[in-house]
């Protein structure tokens, strides 16, 4: 099989052979083919798009292009979560405990990544002690007795994919929505799903920056999940301001249990409900998305889901005490507050901005060598369409580091927009993608 | 300056200024910028186009990669005449010496090249002891007294251009416009060219298979030479059958003599005329092209131009008695008639099958390291719309090694078609494409 004929056919607008797409992706991932030919692909299908059965045969080959971990010795359906990235996200640390207390087994494997806060494993190593370092058998068996585990991931999942999304990088071929779709499956498949559940997050502070493509992109993932015998179903949510108030590590695992608890911002439990909802329903343990939300419901208001936070958090070696008594998370030592500078409503809070502020502080890795620090980040006091008067408090700054605050404060306040005209925050879930079509929200 | 950002913005279909195509071509060629950020470059190149302005800036970044010939020195209008490449094309091997004749100072590069028969040079090889080895004085000088003088190419010329080709011809990013104007503009003006006459050739056996194509390939070269001031243009020639009757080295100086003698076959003489023509208009020796092919056609009844010729090739050390007894070119040791299987008029005769059963014979080169035989090729006895009589000899294949004879001749009859109806030879010239635009003859 010659490879500049599969580029030139792509290049032409025909559908590649599950053989051709294979010699693709084994030969760039054994070294065969050589990135400038990858990357001539690359800019083809940027044009040219894939074909459903093209982006599903994509991501088989991604996932057979590295370890796959088997998750069979788990009883139940394993759903796995997956959002698109946005700022004061918080959500998985809600979902697992939320959906694991409704029956459905949650075997999570983590990274650390790289983004304006850590990832799932540095926000729940704010608890003292808290370890994901474990063996796949002891996994396993955690998950089987309690319901959900969190291990770190040590498996070299989806190379080829890792190798393709450097390429794409560098050549201006990240914004494809076939190569986006295939990518993010790829890892979930992988990672040994039976089920996928995707928040598909748009707007200023997102990849996908407007709902069009942001449903595209949904479409693209449900129908790969369905090619696949994975029953995939995405929400797409607003990211044009942060979610929750929170944004930091050991903030928004303070904010995470106050969710548990029923008091937890309004738009995170809510986008926490609709997901779970889905996460409980393909797991088989309701009939509609309406019983699974008030199962769920149900677990936060009886404390069944923070007991199994409780029992998560210890069972990995954690400091279960901060549950109860936040003051046993890491604190910073200067809380700083950045006031209105004139009276009117909240009109913007530009969510990427915002994350970017708590990496200054400390909050986030830039490369993968930078260390975080738990205790710092951000606590917003008002969000779009609040009233706030000239003086009052916007925000909170945690800082360690006092150097940074100043340089902070002013690039925070550039993020936000106070009008003197009324303001409504936009609309949190805007639609939802199933197999079944897109309903508009 | 970011390449992934010069490469979005092509993808986007923007418009890249001077200095970032300056930024792309002198970091490619510098390697700086890797093979799989140009290779992207040019698959976004493909889909958007390149405007005007930018087909001349990468013209002349490609012409500053490397050495550039000045013909300063040589009195006159240097014209350079460029064809896409066929079958059977002898036409440079008559064009010289006629304009040459008309006045029009001839400074030929040129090269070995890969392909069905040899370049100009191993041509003039055919005449023993003609040798292209001249130093750059010697060069101009002859220019300066005798009007012709073909050396051999031993500046680097453009660099980047055959870095580039050679990624394009792996990437399937060739047969885009854009690219293919600014290589063969890029040469041309290198070169030392003052003004460029150019022979588009359009059929199956030619690069540009139909003739919109050629058309626009042809506009593309003549705006780049107009935009950097030098004179250009095109007429679009049929490809479909191979030019004049002779196919091979040797075989194709002796068609080359014979159409200098006023003897030559039609098809190549009116091409040489017509292409001439424009030659010694742009060159200055003429008003108008008609006025011009009654020059030439005078220099061909006079003799003037094949003695011309003959003064080139005893100037040059080449056996010039060749001119009168074409004995004393290489001669192949077997003559072998392919005969036709059954009566009627040739629809047919596929050029580049044609070229490929001359290679086989030894005519050309596929690697740069094969040997030419000078000596072998084809004779064709028949051309489209002749009428031919079962058994009546097609062509006559000049060979020395006899084992590939039977393999040959089988690939030549599967390239011939003989119907029993009507046919008619194409229009060998389609259009002239000038500054002033395209008119379909």
């Amino acid at each position: 099989m010659q490879t500049v004929e599969l580029i030139r056919k792509k290049r032409d607008g025909k559908e590649l052979s599950t053989e051709e797409i294979r010699h693709l992706v084994q030969g760039y991932s054994e070294g065969k083919i050589p990135d400038y030919q990858m990357s001539a692909w690359a800019m083809a299908v940027f044009f040219q798009g894939m074909t459903s059965r093209e982006r599903a045969d994509l991501t088989m080959e991604m996932v057979h292009s590295g370890d796959v971990v088997k998750l069979d010795s788990i009883q139940g359906v394993k759903v796995d979560k997956h959002s698109t990235g946005g700022v004061g996200d918080t959500t998985t640390l809600v979902l697992g405990p939320l959906v694991a207390a409704a029956g459905v087994p949650v075997a999570k494997l983590s990274g650390r990544g790289l983004g304006h806060t850590g990832g799932t494993i540095d926000k729940l190593e704010s608890f003292a002690g808290f370890s994901t370092s474990l063996t796949t058998d002891a996994f396993v068996n955690q998950v089987n007795q309690l319901g959900i585990a969190v291990m770190g991931q040590t498996a070299d999942l989806t190379p080829a994919d890792k190798q393709l999304y450097g390429l794409r990088d560098v050549t201006a071929t990240v914004d494809s929505i076939p190569l986006i779709a295939s990518s993010i499956m790829s890892k979930k498949v992988a990672a040994g799903a039976d089920g996928i559940v995707l928040d598909v997050k748009t707007g200023k502070g997102a990849f996908m920056k407007d709902e069009e493509h942001a449903i595209n992109l949904a479409q693209a993932m449900v129908e790969i999940g369905s090619n696949l015998g994975r029953t995939t179903v995405a929400i797409i949510s607003d990211m044009e301001q942060p979610l929750g108030f929170a944004v930091g590590n050991a903030l928004e695992v303070k904010e995470a249990i106050d969710t548990l608890k029923g008091v937890g911002p309004e738009d995170l439990t809510e986008i926490c409900l609709t997901l779970g909802a889905h996460m409980v329903v393909i797991g088989g343990k309701a009939d509609s998305a309406e019983g699974a939300r008030r199962i769920l419901e149900e677990k936060i208001a009886d404390g069944s889901a923070l007991a199994k936070f409780r029992e998560f958090v210890e069972a990995q070696g954690g400091d279960q005490r901060a549950i109860d008594d936040p003051s046993h998370l890491t604190q910073a030592d200067h809380l700083i507050e950045v006031t209105a500078p004139s009276s009117g409503t909240v009109a913007t809070l530009e969510a990427e901005e915002i994350g970017i502020c708590a990496m200054m502080l400390g909050a986030g890795r830039e490369t993968k060598d930078d260390e975080i620090d738990y205790a710092v980040g951000i606590v917003l006091k008002k969000k779009v369409g609040d009233r706030v008067e000239e003086g009052e408090v916007l925000a909170v700054l945690h800082a360690n580091d006092q150097s940074k605050v100043g340089e902070v404060q002013a690039r925070f306040l550039q993020a936000v927009t106070i009008s003197d005209k009324l303001a409504v925050a936009p609309r949190l879930i805007k639609a939802l993608v199933t197999e079944q079509g897109v309903e508009t929200l």
